[in-house]
């Protein structure tokens, strides 16, 4: 996505490798939108701490991240015992995969990185292997998001409002994003329209990243908090919701994603209002049967108890890839206690949404229906073996 | 309420009046639960600034600081010239009015004590009245909240799991509370419960008042994000919503509330969760025929766009009335911005709920259907003209 700051332009994806010095390169989302910042993980378990501390969030980026982070851990192996070097992968893999619990894009990713590795008979034929196809997945991320944009931007007329709940955008993928992705595309095309951005609570994703993208993108915004969509709704003034996902149960139809959007989905259903989800493939998991099955992230109470922002605006600069330090001393960032000091909090970061609930899902083949995701598996690359089908 | 702190305890009425110093005591609520302030203001311009700035804030507590407001300001009036007063009178009665545009309790409260200064003959009389009309309207506020904690606490059961929004608890009345009432009842008389509180974006008046008195009353509880509590019904997890009212229409059984009352009384429907208002008798308006009527306050975007906290826990005092600017030297509350700088909010206040998702409104004569407001409405103290009545 191309981001323009105090004036200059660039183009940037959020994950990229850094060959040379065998780094991912990550958009260091909890400095947006006060700061613009491209920092390096050195190691696999600097890589699964970022994500696990949402330097990288959004379901294809953590997918993209760990993919790299697999490839990563990978190349950083320096001895050339085969055997030896399956069991540090395997750990690679496991350090990746825990981060976040709630996401299937990581686990996709990291079995999809294993698969490609199988090919090679040596380990530097793997490491390479593993880099190969870690690219190719972020570049899978790119084609899928702009399928997803070509598909999902019928549904967009001019005058339309539109609601979107936290980030789904090019920050949540390697570039362009799935829920973002349609806005992006009839805009492109000509379109006018109106976005109602909910802030997100409690790590508002959606007043500082969505806003953030839809402000550089010149498209006309405004943040609302969670709780005023149902008011908007009622008095006619959204026409789309649109959101994102980080696990679509292939078998159901049901969507895991941010805490919040089950609230939107059952409170578009009162309104008549269609509720679309966009997604890439590697957001499907075939395995799961139930969305009871989904683990929900429990995430720190701080985030509920309080919040993060800057005391003063501060400059925003485009920086080069450096440490994170320099650029924490650069923004006045300050998280300020909200609530009452003596009580706790409950902070689930994900809830599911019910088939019923969902209009159509978006994907980079087309608008499916939540229960032609299974019918239609085949050409959406599930890969489930006869005996887990069987199991179904 | 008894109120602890820094363990001195000691009963405070969130609004009372100086009658030699004619000013309005007030807990400035804008300071907790960081700090615990009585302040006073010294003119009805003060008084109805501090319902506009929110250093008072909920339905009764903005009613009965109008009422001492009009007391307050009949009582500055220093000729005996009567007309004169009368017009005097108006103008205060309009500043107090426009304060709060969604909430009828100041409408209730300044009509109730016009109407009982008119038996005065001259401007001393009147003004006497009015002091002892505005007393009155208080100790109703909190008779009233007793009689909602006595009929509201029979639907609480030990081991329930109960979702509040917002605050309406001792601090939004003269005393005690609406929504809270039934709640202190019930553990009075030996229930043990949980409580679920909304964080109530963008003010946090539940993460910061509601969970201030929980913890006051040591009732348990946890703060959850206004996002959560679709998933939490969908889990099982809560048994029962009890909300107040800003404005309920007598007519048709609609609740003007905190922006996200709807929305969860439409999660609370598709759950079949019981969904309760509890409100006093002067927060019925009589006269609209429509919620689409009643006058939604747009408040400002910088409630969205950033929060309130303090960036380290400050001690806690209880203070005697002094100046506000004091006060607020004496705790490092900060706003922090939280979103993107160059997006703008909208920042609706409140909304409405219509009466098929209410299953009852406790009030101060029993728990009724919204409905039942109408057909007993002369019991519920309904004073409309027959003029008014036949243009139903």
């Amino acid at each position: 996505m191309n981001v323009t700051v105090h004036g200059r332009a660039g183009h940037f994806r959020t994950v990229t490798f850094d060959v040379r010095r065998n780094a991912v390169l990550l958009v260091e989302q909890r400095l947006l939108p006060h700061e613009f910042q491209v920092v390096p993980t050195r190691n696999f378990r600097q890589t699964a701490r970022a994500i696990k501390d949402m330097v990288v969030r959004g379901a294809g980026a953590i997918g993209a991240t760990a993919a790299y982070g697999l490839a990563q851990g990978a190349r950083a192996f320096r001895e050339h015992d085969l055997a030896k070097f399956l069991r540090h992968v395997d750990a690679v893999c496991e350090t990746l995969k825990v981060a976040r619990p709630t996401a299937v894009d990581p686990v996709n990713a990291l079995n999809c990185v294993r698969q490609a590795m199988c090919a090679g008979q040596t380990v530097e034929e793997q490491q390479a292997l593993a880099l190969a196809a870690a690219e190719e997945f972020a570049n899978e991320d790119v084609r899928h998001c702009e399928e997803i944009g070509r598909h999902g931007a019928k549904l967009i007329r001019s005058g339309m409002n539109v609601l979107t709940h936290c980030n789904a955008g090019w920050l949540a993928f390697v570039d362009i994003g799935s829920a973002t992705a349609p806005l992006y595309t009839a805009q492109a095309q000509g379109r006018k329209f109106h976005v109602y951005c909910d802030e997100t609570r409690p790590r508002s994703q959606g007043a500082t990243l969505t806003a953030w993208e839809l402000a550089q993108q010149k498209i006309s915004h405004q943040i609302i908090a969670d709780s005023a969509a149902g008011h908007l709704m009622q008095r006619g003034k959204i026409d789309l919701v649109i959101v994102g996902s980080d696990r679509t149960l292939g078998r159901t139809g049901e969507v895991a994603n941010k805490i919040g959007t089950y609230t939107k989905a059952v409170l578009a259903k009162r309104h008549g209002i269609p509720f679309y989800v966009a997604i890439p493939l590697s957001t499907i998991d075939w395995n799961l049967k139930s969305g009871f099955d989904i683990p929900i992230e429990e995430r720190h109470q701080s985030e509920v108890l309080g919040a993060w922002g800057v005391v003063k605006r501060a400059p925003v600069e485009v920086g080069l890839p450096h440490p994170a330090p320099r650029a924490r001393r650069s923004v006045r960032r300050a998280y300020v206690r909200v609530a009452n000091p003596t009580s706790a909090a409950l902070n689930p970061g994900f809830d599911v949404t019910p088939a019923d609930l969902i209009t159509g899902i978006i994907t980079p083949v087309g608008i499916l229906k939540p229960r032609e995701l299974w019918t239609r598996r085949r050409e959406l690359g599930c890969v489930l073996g006869k005996k887990d089908l069987r199991a179904r």
